[in-house]
């Protein structure tokens, strides 16, 4: 065994990872248990989180702060949203954690503004929790039941990933801005080359990005696959704390002068040029001059892909005193409260308002498909992070993903529309000095002897948790899905106001699995469930995107036993793990070709297998063998055992009753 | 016959009313026939109107302006919203109609701000077009056919109303404002107290009202039932109108010295102090302080019920400095882009937002159930016009209706509140001399010549109307289902995010027709079509509040032959007529006892009964009879005889195959 730290000069990621390093080797690819200092979560997966706290019989959580949000729900069409928050509310009271109501705004922005600090880990049950990298913290989405285990004190479990050096150079020319940077690494390297890596950006180019441009390029990190992305905590980040009354917050951090990286690139911020993403998947960028002209029916504003009080007010500037185009919907969605304020006093949301712009609540709203949903087919602009087809609430939806500027001039043009061929001068925006801060919007946390008292304010629509029984030795099961590459969690468990106000309820939110790919697949597991369940085949990339832990919890309670796969995304693979549900590679991908709905998977001596090394062996029906792998530590390989990490803590095993059934 | 307009001076109400007749006599209970001048649509329900211009065969709009407003369906959940949006605007620009897109506001304040004109008359297709009254105009609301028909330039046919004259003396007391005069109104007379009638405000009192505190008992004079609701054109008025640049519209109006009135009645303004409306009913009311004390979860501040520029201001002013009760929703609804943008300009906003309130976007939002809905039996106050049961979204809600005031007072005590109690001087609000004003952000319409060019954008979700029959010489139905009072025509056709979007479609919203009261009525009512129809029976009130054609047609759609009721609230009956179905009222009231769900109504000779009294006789198979009232004019028997308007329109008489078929 190596020393579980390297030798030399460590790069930043290194650093935070040395600082919350509870055991394993920082060697790439080993497993590696990390100390989360604080925890972040929103309220569609964290009702789900919360029920995991109370299964797990918690008394109070460990990590400070650990903050609820409010900004995924926010639609309330019927009493079941505003019955979450008083759910979470409630659940907030009882475990000492912070509660930030509706109208507060989006977790990622809000967290950096208010609780981020430079070189403390915090994990969310949501993707872009990798946000608050901008601010040099170690900053990893996870699935609900991860986070869950961090809040109790337990550490975060990761492959140690390579880290990914990214040298800026230069600086981004006029009407070009940290998204079209971010779309651009999305052009080279795809929605998966940022699988196991952490990016680490630095060199001279970062001087000219504020906390905010760089909470751009961290979060969209997460479109890459990436599994954290860290920037160093710098003269801008104090400039970011000082203008929030948080200066004391500051700690310098930086890169060890001659650190190594894992991998390296160069990025010259001045050769960028605007970019845009086709629909329907953030790496299909070109750039904007490439599809100027197209036709264009919403552009749409905010969201934590572009929260900055700079995104809107670059808007603001070029929209000042002209009108949107006949038959355009110029939607700004504020990111928080603090930049909605800022906004209103130094003069830019009038300019917003004035030129015909529809403000909506502050919050995450139509990047998660709740409102705003376009027309079948008709262009819509957009500055949020992703763009898989019907996240926008619309299955046939054309969405497109672009800079602020660009949304803006296409704005004006009705057509897609270069932002430099815009006849006026590049608004520079200033950062100010001074935002408007109110903490008084959050609800802290209760004395413990008063939040012992609490009870959890829970209705029909938060169930407990399913009983899961641990595989078996011997697994038979007809594959009941063959799906291709990038299947994204919102495919496997559909968003949008239709659906996300039962994500509370694992048996309420069942009939939706699948939806779009196949609207039959739910019937045919629910079947399967009881008569030993069923396998699904994919190809690679599997379970992309959003953190979503129902993703695999719902499929789990619905039968899933498991999943073959050409390769899976980080947080999906670790949340079939947890759930007790088995992630298999194929080692030879030739062999998704052979696997047809209806085949019959068998595996003999399961575990065993498991325990002898990272490869194993099943049997398709009538075709022969395939040979997987696994890639599972011994650590994981018992909870498999156990049924997943629920069983674990309840029973320190796999449930009674299923052993008996066995 | 006496003359057709009155001898002596005349009230206000006489003389818009004359200076609009066409036909008819101006003797309460008599047909009168009126012309409108202008006509107002908002989204949800101008889908109908614009289907039956075109099954009119319609080339161009009579009344200047009409316009389309986008403001009751904006969540946009999925495709189906932003698709109506491009039906209605293509067929403004078919039909030579203004638009007014998603963001600009509610119909009812933007209308007044931008088109209002003293002494014109206007009808439009929701209930609130009533407010317009605030101006000095003859504003109606009314079933979508009827705009449909004054838009084609026919006369809006009338039971000519009693004119009910309310002295205004003195002035509100600080912490009193025009909603709590409206609630006392509603607390004297309940929701059928204006039956028949047009309140006209005369007095001393109203040199104290600004015309969008009239606004407020204009749009609420609907919830007495009241037909319109009438102000006079003075210093308010031109006050109003010269601080949005509109001075050239004004003109002044009054009544004629010495006038009369048919009802007469006097509201002190002095005497007044905050009043609530309880669950759930808007005449349900009692002084705030009779409920003070009770918890609260929301407080919603906007709306056509209170949508001046101070209402929002005098919540501003007393939130200025202060912070919601934690646990409290305060959800800030601005009712118009003009509004939004002065409050804006006035620092007003960003006291709102400093002080937690959640802002919304701009539109009618909540009040309709789209969004904002509260959680089971929590306590929501708000200030919009209407509290039915479930209209917030959720069924068992329990929504009070309030001033801003109140409902500012309460979201700082987390408690209902009277204002009054307050430790501060009442902050009274001044009208900006200048308010910020776009005219840019309405879509005129195209020149006849170009409009004729333009195809209708439909969808699945706009289709065709059906085709109706008329009804048969003899009736012979089962009561499919007998109500109390008071059902409105929320109960049976019902908004929010759930249903609205699928109000274009008659056929997609039938199967959601009075589902809170009878979730099994649609299936049944279904099944009776082609059979021969059914009835309901219904107690007094029958289709209050909105005005929305959809409750008549939609049931008509499914077989209603006949509607055997105590009364009726007049758009209703109106509807009902239009859409060729029979509505009756018991000449003895305990008739309605004697009903029950599953007898068989048997009506002879039908149209020789109706044409040869007010009275006819219906046998209720194995009860004996009923003696019936109709109420209906010779041109109203007439439309029934062809099985509605559409019909008369398109064949001059009953369809054909129809008539064949009996």
């Amino acid at each position: 065994m190596t020393a579980p730290i390297p030798d030399g000069p460590l790069n930043l990621a290194q650093q935070l990872i040395r600082d919350h390093l509870v055991a394993g080797e920082m060697s790439p690819g080993r497993e590696i248990a990390l100390r989360m200092d604080q925890a972040l979560l929103q309220d569609v997966l964290g009702t789900l989180v919360m029920l995991e706290l109370e299964a797990m019989g918690l008394d109070r959580v460990k990590t400070e702060p650990s903050v609820q949000y409010i900004d995924h729900g926010l639609i309330q069409a019927d009493n079941l949203n505003a019955e979450t928050y008083l759910f979470l509310k409630s659940a907030c009271e009882r475990f000492g954690v912070w509660y930030s109501g509706p109208g507060n705004g989006i977790s990622h922005p809000v967290h950096m503004e208010h609780f981020g600090v430079p070189g403390q880990s915090i994990v969310g049950c949501d993707s872009h929790t990798t946000a608050a990298g901008s601010l040099g913290m170690l900053a990893i989405g996870a699935g609900g039941i991860e986070v869950a285990m961090a809040m109790a004190g337990e550490p975060l479990y990761l492959t140690m990933p390579r880290i990914w050096g990214i040298r800026l150079e230069g600086s981004l020319p006029d009407w070009v801005s940290a998204k079209d940077a971010v779309l651009e690494l999305l052009r080279r390297h795809g929605v998966a080359g940022g699988k196991d890596t952490i990016i680490e950006y630095h060199g001279p180019g970062l001087a000219n990005l504020s906390a905010m441009d760089r909470h751009v390029l961290a979060n969209m990190g997460t479109e890459m696959g990436a599994t954290a992305t860290v920037f160093p905590s710098d003269g801008e980040t104090r400039r970011f704390l000082a203008a929030r009354g948080r200066e004391a917050d500051w700690r310098p951090l930086a890169a060890e002068p001659g650190c190594r990286y894992d991998l390296e690139e160069t990025l010259d911020l001045s050769a960028l040029e605007p970019m845009i993403a086709l629909p329907s998947s953030p790496d299909r960028v070109v750039p904007v001059r490439e599809v100027a002209g197209e036709p264009l029916h919403q552009a749409y504003v905010g969201s934590s892909g572009n929260p900055g009080y700079r995104d809107f007010a670059v808007v603001a500037s070029i929209v000042r005193g002209r009108q949107v185009a006949d038959g355009v919907s110029l939607d700004i969605n504020p990111s928080s409260r603090q930049v909605l304020a800022t906004l209103v006093r130094d003069g830019y949301l009038a300019d917003l308002i004035a030129c015909g712009g529809r403000l909506h609540q502050t919050g995450c709203n139509g990047c998660i498909g709740m409102g705003q949903a376009p027309a079948v087919g008709r262009n819509s602009l957009r500055t949020v992070p992703r763009n898989f087809p019907g996240r926008s609430g619309t299955r046939e939806d054309s969405v497109f993903l672009c800079s602020p500027e660009t949304a803006a001039a296409s704005a004006l043009a009705g057509a897609i529309t270069d932002p430099r061929s815009l006849d006026m001068a590049y608004p520079r925006i200033d950062e100010p000095e001074r935002m408007v801060v109110n903490r008084e919007l959050f609800t802290p946390p209760l004395p413990p002897a008063e939040a012992r008292l609490k009870p959890l304010q829970k209705t029909e629509n938060t169930p407990a948790l399913p009983e899961l029984a641990a595989l078996p030795e011997r697994i038979e099961v007809p594959v009941l899905l063959v799906a291709g590459d990038n299947v994204s969690t919102d495919d496997i468990m559909p968003a949008g106001q239709r659906v996300m106000p039962y994500w509370s309820s694992v048996y309420a939110s069942a009939p939706f699995t699948f939806e779009a790919l196949d609207p039959d697949y739910a019937r045919r597991a629910e079947a399967s469930r009881g008569h030993g369940g069923h396998a699904i085949v994919a190809g690679h990339n599997y379970g992309q995107g959003s953190s979503r832990e129902n993703a695999a919890l719902v499929p789990r309670y619905l039968g899933l036993q498991v999943v073959l796969a050409k390769s899976f995304a980080r947080i999906h693979w670790q949340n079939l793990v947890c759930f007790g549900a088995l992630p298999l590679s194929f080692v030879d991908e030739a062999d998704h070709a052979r696997l047809e709905r209806g085949d019959a998977v068998v595996i003999e001596n399961l575990h065993a297998q498991l325990a002898t090394g990272t490869e194993l062996v099943a049997e398709i029906v009538g075709k022969g063998r395939v040979k997987l792998h696994h890639g599972l530590t011994e650590r994981q390989r018992s909870l498999l055992a156990c049924g997943g990490v629920i069983n674990q803590l309840r029973y320190g095993s796999a449930p009674p009753e299923v052993v008996q059934s066995r």
